[in-house]
């Protein structure tokens, strides 16, 4: 086991799935990939790993993702609603069963006062709906980064423990 | 500037990229989104960087890159046609000047006689074409997957120089 907390989410998130063969993917804007890395450091990640779309510009989020032109003009990139469609747009591109988005202002520029540095938005989404949450992170790029790299894991890991722990309990 | 070297290359890109209004795009295998990472890694890389593909599975190189199944059934996932065909997947669904693909073994698993841990292929595509180079490296999972990404930002920011060094030749 290895000793970096997000290392051991990671391997947690990759026992739990390889046991119930379910599949995951990720949509990332603020992080650029990490969530992505992170999931393929460990060996046999390609077991439940469908894909990630690091979509870095608004056009990609529309044309990878699925994400409507009207939904980024009214809201922004860095949104709950924009973050809500990139996790469904990941689960159906990528055809897995669960999806984990995120999108934020990782800084050191584009900033605001309604959309600081550090304002973050991580969705989870699976068959059943979509989920998001908002966090409001205080260090540099690359502290912002790994946190919210850190947060997706986390949510995309209780996702999928609370699916099982569901469709047990029917 | 950065004093590692990979990163040292990333800024390289990125002051060439912005300074001639390029945009570039990557499709990545066996690195898992390390590319997107470290290109992202850098403030500002929004002004050029598209969007990254971490197409993981084979399913998902051909939903989210067009690459063809009978390519992947006839010559593997980690083959120079499928190098091309992810990078000029990544050109055209992204819709940025330049793209880079990635594919190969990273090991500790997935090494067979005819393709070794570490052989991996990495392919650069713009509208003048695609060129794809091989290399087998002989590190771990993770120094192969450095290796890699080093190669994949080494050849993309190559073709850029010689894309505009042609232009200006004409």
């Amino acid at each position: 086991m290895d000793s970096d907390p997000i290392a051991q989410l990671v391997e947690r998130l990759q026992a739990f799935c390889l046991q119930r063969r379910l599949t995951v993917a990720a949509a990332e804007s603020c992080t650029g990939g990490l969530v992505a890395k992170l999931i393929t450091d460990v060996a046999g990640s390609s077991g439940y790993f469908r894909a990630g779309l690091v979509t870095y510009s608004d056009g990609s989020k529309t044309r990878l993702l699925g994400v409507p032109e009207e939904e980024l003009a009214a809201h922004g990139a860095v949104s709950a609603q924009v973050a809500r469609s990139m996790a469904v747009g990941a689960l159906n591109r990528a055809g897995a069963d669960a999806a984990v988005a995120v999108t934020g202002v990782a800084g050191p520029g584009g900033g605001s006062p309604a959309k600081p540095v550090g304002l973050t938005y991580v969705a989870v989404a699976d068959a059943a709906g979509v989920d998001v949450r908002r966090f409001v992170w205080s260090g540099d790029r690359s502290a912002n980064r790994s946190a919210s790299a850190r947060a997706a894991i986390e949510l995309l890991l209780e996702r999928v423990s609370a699916a099982i722990q569901s469709a047990g309990d029917q």
